[in-house]
């Protein structure tokens, strides 16, 4: 037996390990994925034993390793993994799937040591770029990123996105090690056990490649160092595996996915039954976290009342004082810089600027990553684009990510191009997600306080910021203050008969309409909601009092925005006044803003004529 | 002169005319983009001269190609071309992009010969796919795909799920044309003119690939008729072109993408002056369209009141009985079928059954693509993963498609697998999508109805079905009649005092919760809101006179769902009843179906509890 024989018994022995706590996991919880576990077991184990630098104690060490479960349902395997490190007991190991326990059927951050949630197949990749790209960009530390994938999620194209940016970028600190066990959910793969149909496609994206028996631990110990060797590309460990290795009677079988083996007692016994293997993985080297500012509170672009500003071009402003303030912060754009304007951002602090090209699933997970990593992004694209991303949104929220993202061109507004190009239902999508902030300012100084406090320490979440192409007047003085829930009553008298809610652009025709109604001597009061959620359900309600009645009007669809989000604020029993809603109920062609908002019915005179219908509502209710 | 130059003269003069009349219309327009449309200018004319086989008498004729301009941007390029083929006048091509034009931004079917609405980059190549597979698999006609796409959209993950799937299908019948003019629209793509980069790429996921100077239209032609000859293999044309190409001003410039030229008439000038260059397309070879049954009722399975079943297996059972009746019925699964029970139909019918594996923006492209071919396509996953297709969802809309999606696993009450894989966002999406219809059933024989009026011909749009993970027991009889837009009334007397509005299985738990009220003496009518989208108004309504408040309970999130369809439902100025809603509004982790249900608070006990309080806050505002 040589020195090398040696060194991989114990990965050897935690392999064997790690398969018989996913078994029982799996057992005791009466559901989950051993077999999915069981062909990734040797992998993980190498990974611990020989190549993985992380402190259990510390996962928030800044110069940490960082690993990604992509393959989230092979969870067992990771808190198996996790036990034998010393970070849970056998006790909670076996509480796996129950009310109550972190050890949740896909991981989450609800344990320390998970970074960001997954179980939707293909985020990882993309999510490790942005840890590897903080990483070389941004910290200039030497920790690697090691992502642990399935094969059936390679056809998710987002995972290509991954491959193509981290090419693109020589990113030497990422890993992708490949699970090929050949069976998917419901059966073959695409591509089998041919490694190479993978390889080949890695290979084209720029990527080194290796190829590897995933069940010999000496050649997956091999394939690692030559991974940490390769620093001039990212590296792609193809592994060819047994799914539920190891257990004759499930392994390399079909219908055995997502289901406790059918008798565990003898899985473990033919395992080699249990053990009690210990691991303690290499330590991260010393290392500092992101930059902090002193005094992180930027000075803001400010603007005179009245100025024509476009609210995309106050964010670039403002995110480029805010970089300027806080070192901490980072800018990311899908190749529309110049139309969200974070060209400033990325002009005044390239170093801090990530280009990532038009790839919106890579764009949000790029900044899902770097937020894990303690730095502050904003990601940007058309409100439009950020739609292709709703998955990854989706997913931050339930990884409690810290995430900023903004979307530009909203509503029929944007004019000519048409309604590929319009946001239209990113209210909706982002009002959905849970523990969201949904923010729509209407003017420049109000955008660019709403900018800086996104990057709050209290703010968390993922905040979404909607900006307008066109320029509107600002209707704010640069000192005032616009809290996260708040409002702003733009126009009231004593006489007030209807409340006009709204935000954005439609906050301007709301105030024209005010000064129409007005001249009929009917009063209005507009409130700005820029704060769509949380909305400032409690101005909604003494507006309501006051008014008896309440006209929303939202540059969106009709559903999932503005108008429901006001509705909402009744939903909890009180009585309810007279409400009605305006918003984009066609399908726009092209035409220019103005006809845009007039034929959508949401322009001064469509608001004008609805709340003379809603004041002659409340009079016939009133008699 | 050889014959072969005198051939190629007509599509050397047409590219020519493209370039002018793009010119002219954005100029006329006063924005679009001429420098996207001229750089693919001559890869369009050689495609018209010589290759498309189309009829613009009749876009819908089986036997034609399709042209799927990916780059929709480059509308102007489509535009003059449909003016050179006779389909539009020169009047009308000056109407671009202004109030009321069929000729919009980016196109869209509003026009006859555009069969997909283009605009939100690389969607192109997916929605081909799906059109070479109807022709290919399921109408064996030899007709043509073409996909013209820009070099920046090739970073989008939807274009590499559909190289995956082309390659891996053999397609070639399909031909993606890539005008690679190395400029995106805020500076330098990726690769620049890096032609081979593509190639690699192309090649690797089994593409033929050909590499060609895209202003040589004699290599063009020759490149399009080793495309057409390559049967064996998808083809991905690459062209090296000049952004702005025939007018030293924008060509290969920076800063010069979307707006008009800065001297039209400077340009037209330099490009040869405006012609009249007339063409006629190939006529494409007689064919019939998708089969149509004489009677395509389908004989739906029954299921006896009390039975335990899951709606997710009624609806792989309707659509199995829906695809013996209809042979114009397809299915498509994300690698799911046997937990959307997809499967059910795969079996049946495995020759109209299309396997898209774990990629959901190529399974609904594959949709979009057949629906256009005039199939009837039910393509099913997760309803938490068909968020990764919301830009293709959104699109489907903009683009007229009829379209049926499946979304299984719907919320909490899936259980262990915890919340990546619950389906809680998903109402908020779809019911913002225009024109979109809503089904949420809670029982397999309402499932069964609805699944199969989602094939009626009076049904537009995108049509989608949530189903639920786990079996509870049959409400209706077989033959109830369950109409779009209705509602059934579970249980009512004379006496009640709250209305409880349910979908799902929520119906289930708020029929338990008024058993539980009745035992106190409270009557409490339940709803049956199956159909969310259009929501039944009138049903609402009424119940809100009779007993003068609305409970709505939902497994999904507060927003954009079920509680906001009710309170929709009074948002036109009438008087509203008094409302409270119940939804997921915790991050769940893992645990049972009916623990989920209780931790959600959306269970008969909680239901029971908010009911009790809304009856009570409505003695109060009666007393």
């Amino acid at each position: 037996m040589t020195a090398a024989d040696v060194d991989l018994e114990l990965p050897a022995a935690l392999g064997r390990q790690l398969r018989v706590d996913a078994v029982r996991a799996t057992a005791a919880a009466g559901s989950g994925h051993p077999t999915s576990s069981m062909s990734a077991a040797d992998l993980m184990a190498v990974l611990l034993a020989g190549h993985l630098r992380y402190d259990v104690e510390r996962p928030d060490h800044p110069g940490a390793d960082r690993l990604v479960l992509s393959k989230g349902h092979a969870s067992p395997l990771l808190y198996a993994a996790l036990k034998a490190a010393g970070a849970i007991g056998d006790e909670e190991l076996l509480t796996f799937r129950k009310l109550g326990s972190r050890l949740e059927g896909h991981p989450t951050p609800v344990l320390p040591w998970v970074d960001v949630a997954t179980g939707s197949l293909g985020q990882g990749p993309a999510v490790g770029v942005g840890m590897a790209l903080a990483g070389k960009r941004l910290a200039h530390l030497p920790y690697r990123v090691w992502v642990l994938c399935g094969d059936s999620e390679m056809a998710e194209g987002a995972v290509w996105e991954a491959f193509e940016h981290a090419g693109h970028e020589h990113l030497g600190n990422l890993t992708v090690i490949v699970d090929v066990n050949r069976l998917g959910q419901r059966g073959p793969t695409r591509h089998g056990w041919d490694l190479d149909a993978y390889a080949r496609r890695a290979r084209a994206f720029g990527w080194h490649t290796v190829e590897v028996d995933g069940h010999d631990v000496a050649a997956v110990d091999d394939a690692y160092t030559e991974a940490e060797a390769t620093t001039d590309r990212p590296t792609a460990v193809l592994a060819r595996t047994v799914k539920g290795s190891g257990v004759t009677a499930v392994a390399n079988r079909e219908g055995m996915h997502g289901k406790p083996l059918p008798d565990p007692r003898e899985a473990i016994a033919e395992l080699g039954g249990g053990a009690d293997v210990r691991i303690r993985p290499a330590a991260p080297p010393p290392a500092d976290g992101p930059p902090r500012a002193a005094a992180p509170h930027p000075l803001l672009p400010a603007y005179d009342v009245g100025d024509q500003v476009a609210t995309r071009d106050a964010y670039g402003r403002a995110l480029t004082a805010l970089g300027t303030a806080r070192p901490d912060v980072v800018a990311l754009d899908g190749e529309v810089g110049d139309s969200t304007r974070t060209e400033l951002f990325a002009k005044e602090h390239p170093d801090r600027y990530f280009e990532c090209y038009i790839a919106e699933q890579q764009l949000v997970a790029a900044a899902m990553g770097m937020q894990a990593c303690g730095w502050v992004p904003y990601a940007a694209t058309f409100a439009a684009f950020l739609t292709r991303a709703h998955d990854f949104v989706r997913m931050a929220a339930v990884g409690r990510a810290n995430l900023n993202l903004v979307g530009s061109h909203a509503g029929v507004a944007i004019g000519e191009d048409g309604p590929s190009q319009m946001g239209l239902e990113d209210l909706a999508m982002f009002r959905a997600v849970p523990g969201s902030t949904v923010l729509h300012p209407c003017d420049a100084n109000q955008t660019a306080r709403l900018v800086a406090a996104m990057a709050d320490d209290g703010m968390a979440g993922v905040r979404y910021l909607r900006t307008m192409r066109g320029a509107r007047p600002v209707l704010y003085e640069p000192g005032e203050d616009f809290p996260i829930g708040g409002s702003k009553l733009v126009r009231s008298s004593s006489g007030d008969r209807v409340t006009i809610a709204a935000a954005g652009v439609t906050v301007h025709e709301a105030r024209a309409a005010a000064d129409l109604l007005a001249a009929e001597g009917i009063g209005a009061r507009v409130l700005d909601l820029y704060s769509v959620k949380p909305v400032d359900a409690v101005a909604v309600r003494v507006a309501a009092e006051l008014t008896g009645c309440v006209l929303t009007v939202e540059d969106h669809r009709p559903e999932g925005g503005l108008g429901d989000a006001v509705a909402e604020a009744f939903a909890d029993g009180r009585p309810v006044p007279l409400l009605a809603r305006l918003a984009v109920r066609t399908m726009p062609g092209s035409a220019t803003d103005a006809q845009q908002l007039a034929a959508a019915g949401i322009d001064a005179a469509a608001i004008a004529e609805a709340a003379r219908d809603l004041v002659a509502a409340q009079g016939t209710r009133a008699a």
